[in-house]
């Protein structure tokens, strides 16, 4: 079994227990487990028109989740797949109907037109005004007078609702209700079958094939079709849907029935509006899951034409979550990119001293790049060596362009320069760093402090901590010592390094990942260019220990 | 390809656009297709402080699904499971950030927190005051720094929009989402891998297994444990939650990851308001889909202690649909079975004519017992003789307890016996045609009309007509012909039963199933009883077509 559920015949009981305890006190149940179960409205007054609908469940937010203001007074839930009775149905219409009478909603499936026809007989035997109304929407098999019942029920639901909640009389809801069937319409379409909970789930369409013409009960669709996309499935739909409807505008129902992806909805709602259809298509109930088949991947799409009285119904507010409001249908707002995407190039400006100083940072970053990738590929890729050094040829070929003259916008441009030649995090984090820095120094900031400044905000992007086993456990005590001068830097930034080859459980970036055998003994090559960096500054050399 | 999408390379954009068309005009999308995929709202006025959040794509309705008054501002929406680029998050910024700010909502993934982060930093460079929290709920992991950030974001989005909603200052909604990531924890769940567009479908969890502590890219859980049913599965991640919080009221958010059915969340939704933690679990937001991973058969549990103040956050009216709503736990509101349900049994009464009457119909179908369920063999399961028989002895063993001398109450006496002797559809049919002939009889109606009252509702009911092959095609002309006496009614039904051998396509009832060889040349069986009934009361023995 791979459903949560704890067994098949506590499943319909335990579910509804689980919707009424987290319904906010707004729906209950009759006390007549595990026989009778319907979910009533707890706000509920009787001297309006009850709608009470139902059947089997697995069709979830069918029935109960649309029970409450502006839609249905009860539901009346059957096992999976499966009628209920004609007590639990003469149950939820007692429970409900005052002397307004009740209509009764009920999909065209002959044990449900059985059990609430009966059971509606018995509640007029005791003075009851109860009307009926089926609802077969399904065009699957045009031929058949019997059409089925699916997610068109819906609008029925929601029409009538809205005018039952206006106080509107019985035979005034009966009518409209019978209105909307009369004018729904509805056909769904899979790639797979659903899994009957306690069942092992039949595998009946190939790869490549799609059923359309299906019902709302596992039961095969009215024929096996090739499915190549999106948009072909949704224009086999619309091909049938489109030689049953008038002309003039129509709302449209997008039904999940259950096992679609949210992604798979949204492009299936462009299609139907791109579709032939479309430009009939006003408004649009969904895309939902709202009448679904456990988790059958797969749609429906339902139409109906819309008056002036039926949009006003259609929009009106109800309490049920489950109904995703009905929209109007339109294009693609689209709204122009900002400026400021493009970063404004620096202006550039030369100081000869600074550029000396870039160019040996650089210089030496491409000098390390042999031991830097052999460092790195005790814990990593090895190409730690290659992309600074990448970096740096890249920095030295933007001299010209940089504004050397000017530490803000050097820092900025650096920067810059960094997120665009430099690839992966590091480039990334190289970029935050003097893209922070540069803030900082427009903000004041003298350099040592800038630089502290970009650190921070690195740690804060980054995740990483001192200790983490990464390039800050380098770069943060040179830049604590840095105000002693770059000696003590170097120095730092060498201890710091070397305490790297002692961190056997990285927590942050890559080496996170890896084994501690394979860290321990290794400097963090990322530390390591750190200290090289700042002891090649100093003229020191490398200290490292020779184990690189 | 079992999806429904159109290539793996425009889903997004499609899913997007699909989400735009039907959002009645309340969201938009950037111009920056397709590499900038920025959805934001239309009614946004710069004034408040904007939320920005987004990552991969593949968690929907996570991100654009909760961009609308009182959540996000916009969504930056990456590929499936790939992170955003820097410029679509810059752009996202630009777009939406006045003087009042924004405040970046970001999940602990290094792609998301690189490229928002370096977003935010060119944005700062701009003179945009930008603020970045991370989240990071997942508690899979429980001695790694570095958690992911999944459904618990949710409250993020909910509590610090609610501020932003209102007019806090960037600090105040930054401190606030602060305040809230630690506060949150958060564990998944999953029976089954999840599908990536294009891709093959990992097969990793056995039967009989679930993976605990997911993320939500399809990575695998931190273990693999035994699944035995929705309690041990709920109980499992509460054993996991309970160690990392606090006393005190929490809210729950029960996440569907994809591909659960309602009727499971709604069992998982019962399991965790009756596990160990539920008396700590005040509210509950869902379930429902929040932050998914494709079509991933799971759920995530999220909590967060609540404050007053995030009281009245979490329930604040929202414009994004998405938002199940923030609802009180409670118990199952039970209400008593309404009065009615258990039929008044009528007070038996004595006519000598009408018991005869009636012992001599009821002999008549026991005696057709054999022949009709021959005739039935030919095109069903054999066995109306029986059922009908059957349904005759029991009505002779009630006669002392029938209303025998009051029509009205002896007709609704019938149809109750009926319905709780005759198994089926016939039962049920019958049970309707005695109880409506009931009603009609005590407004006043005679007997003949009253019969066709009764005619009148199951042909409402069982959606049958004359010419579909059922017993209202010999009932319909004789209770037409029963005016002119027993004898006319006699011989319309035979004639009308006869005429069923021609009826080679069924319409309703089982018959409409079988294939035309099946059932030209025999009567139907339902018909041919009602022919029979009427025949041998008038004396006039069988006249059948001797084909039974």
């Amino acid at each position: 079994m791979k459903q949560f559920i704890n067994s098949r015949e506590t499943l319909v009981t335990e579910a509804i227990d689980g919707t009424l305890r987290t319904a906010g006190g707004r729906l209950a149940r009759l006390d007549g487990y595990p026989h009778i179960k319907v979910v009533v409205r707890t706000d509920w007054d009787r001297s309006k028109v009850a709608l009470v609908s139902g059947g089997g469940s697995g069709h979830e937010p069918s029935h109960a989740g649309f029970v409450g203001q502006g839609m249905l007074t009860a539901a009346v839930c059957g096992e999976v797949f499966a009628s209920p009775s004609v007590d639990a149905v003469l149950a939820g219409i007692l429970a409900v109907t005052g002397k307004a009478g009740c209509l009764l909603i009920v999909k065209n499936y002959t044990g449900d037109r059985l059990n609430f026809g009966l059971a509606a007989e018995r509640a007029r035997a005791q003075g009851l005004k109860v009307a009926m109304v089926i609802v077969d929407d399904d065009i699957a098999l045009p031929d058949l007078p019997q059409a089925r019942g699916v997610a068109g029920t819906l609008f029925v639901h929601k029409i009538a609702g809205a005018m039952a909640e206006q106080g509107a009389d019985l035979d005034s809801v009966a009518q409209a209700a019978e209105r909307v069937i009369s004018g729904a319409v509805s056909i769904g379409m899979s790639l797979d079958t659903c899994t009957i909970p306690g069942s092992p789930k039949e595998d009946r369409i190939a790869d490549g094939m799609a059923e359309l013409g299906l019902g709302i009960h596992g039961e095969p669709g009215i024929e096996q079709v090739r499915f190549t996309n999106a948009k072909e499935a949704m224009d086999m739909a619309v091909e049938r849907l489109a030689p049953t409807i008038g002309p003039g505008p129509h709302v449209a129902l997008l039904n999940n029935l259950g096992g679609a992806t949210p992604l798979e909805m949204a492009v299936l709602a462009d299609e139907l509006t791109l579709s032939r259809l479309g430009p009939q298509i006003r408004w649009l109930v969904g895309p939902a899951p709202m009448m679904t088949s456990l988790d059958m991947q797969g749609f429906s799409v339902s139409l109906l034409p819309v008056t002036k009285a039926d949009e006003a119904a259609l929009m009106a507010p109800v309490a049920p979550w489950a109904w995703p409001g009905c929209l109007p249908v339109g294009d693609v707002p689209v709204v122009a990119l900002p400026d400021g995407l493009t970063p404004i190039q620096p202006i550039p400006s030369k100081n000869d001293a600074t550029r000396a100083f870039v160019e040996r940072c650089c210089a030496i970053l491409i000098g390390a790049e042999p031991d830097l990738n052999a460092l790195d590929a005790k814990s990593g890729d090895g190409d730690t060596g290659s992309t600074l050094a990448t970096a740096a040829r890249a920095l030295i070929g933007a001299l010209d362009r940089l504004p050397l003259a000017d530490e803000t916008q050097l820092y900025r441009a650096i920067g810059l320069e960094l997120s665009q030649t430099m690839g992966g995090s590091s480039g990334v984090l190289l970029a935050i760093f003097f893209a922070a820095a540069g803030d900082a120094s427009a903000s004041g900031m003298d350099a040592i402090d800038a630089l502290k400044a970009g650190l921070d905000r690195i740690r804060q992007v980054g995740g990483a901590e001192p200790g983490d086993r990464t390039m800050i456990d380098a770069l943060h005590p040179a830049l604590d010592a840095l105000g002693q001068g770059l000696p003590a830097a170097a120095r730092a930034a060498r201890d710091g390094a070397d305490a790297t080859a002692r961190i056997t459980r990285a927590r942050a970036g890559r080496a996170a990942y890896l084994a501690e055998a394979s860290l321990a003994g290794h400097n963090d090559p990322g530390a390591e260019a750190v200290a090289r960096l700042f002891e090649h500054l100093t003229g020191a050399g490398t200290t490292q220990r020779q184990d690189a």
